[in-house]
């Protein structure tokens, strides 16, 4: 029986700075909404970056995408939910998706490795993610 | 006979605001350097942003996507190559490189598509654009 | 008898890409903070940058500035005040005040004044906002 | 006789993603202006953040403010000069100004201080820092 993936949902204002002279979210500022998204995430479920370091870890993010099927514009009030992807690979995989009044705007993805303290590539999941996942009972 | 693929290259630095807590550069900020390689390339080979709404059409980003296979941290001086993905679907895409020491290291991806000034989607590529392509001998 | 000045309040959380290699938030960021609680003070009191706009006006920051006591680092959350400079100059002026526990770690100020739709600085304050500051039993 | 103030000339190109819906440059941006030019400013003259970290201080802005003129839009290239200001405080203070076809758009301010590796503020200049000003000859 698999387990249902787990979800983070957060309501934002798109922000005037956040907006380009063709009057929409510029979309390198989907990132930032993924990363809020994440972070909530993250403190929500107890997996934090904050918690990756004190266990001597770093997770930068090597690989991104977004696709945009409508925009956002100053003054809309979207909905972002963040999807963690379980695998068996040493890396953290989250998918995105962002409504506006329940229609889908954006889709996207990110993957992030973990480093150890000399900035090594880690090819197993280290033991505080694996505890991590066992908690969650994804493992 | 094919015709070489169109490409500009840019020297940027990294600048200390572009970066982030792990000393390297923010993720997100990739898609600024695209856009600052993409906009070089573009004023380049006379086919802006300007020119588009010029004569009527906006350009948005419709999908992007980056890998990273190194970071890049402040103070350090990369090379960015922007080439134009020929096709015949009315879209424009473009490819970049990341290097730094000649080493690559971020490849990324983007697309984008044409709008009318009422916003609606072209699915044909616009006459401007059929022009500039003509010029530039890619048809 | 005066009237007490107009306030907002935000609770904010500090983003990752918010913080900079110093492991505290770029002192740039600050004016994003500002203009989000700027945003929420508008937006709560019926006199936002929509409703400029609707009526014909733009309301560009023409001065900003912005003073450190302490930083913010990742993972805090912090609260953002706005208050309402009331004068009878033809331009809106906010005061900023930011908090972490209690503790002032941050002021700021910023200035916006009135422009047409052909971009000509207004002298005396638009008809909207005058009505708005009746509204407000400023005036 | 007072020694000439040391200057830093820097040439940019105004980026789309640093535009607003107003078509202009969104006013927290030349805060990003200043610092790519105040990094000019310290890699021709030898003063870097990183000569500074080098020597177990840090630099961070304490008072920013910078006052608009007029505005810079998309596609316009501008000029930035970086003016050190010499004082006998512990901190350093750099003056901003932005021309567009010699038309002063732009004025600015930043002020850092000295941080030891404790994050206790100096209240005297730092010797790596007093080297530096001989060397300057600013003292």
């Amino acid at each position: 029986m698999e387990k249902a993936n787990l979800r983070s949902v957060l309501k934002l204002n798109v922000n005037f700075h956040e907006c380009d002279p063709l009057q929409i979210v510029w979309h390198g500022n989907y990132l930032k909404y993924f990363e809020e998204c994440r972070e909530d995430f993250c403190r929500n479920h107890g997996i934090s970056y904050l918690d990756a370091i004190k266990n001597g870890f770093s997770t930068p993010i090597v690989k991104s995408n977004c696709e945009h099927k409508a925009s956002l514009k100053y003054g809309d009030q979207f909905e972002i939910e963040t999807t963690f992807i379980n695998s068996a690979a040493a890396r953290m995989t989250f998918d995105y998706r962002i409504f506006l009044s329940e229609k889908l705007v954006c889709t996207g993805q990110t993957t992030q490795v973990f480093l150890n303290e000399k900035g090594e590539l880690q090819l197993y999941n280290p033991p505080f993610f694996l505890d991590w996942k066992q908690k969650m009972e994804l493992i």
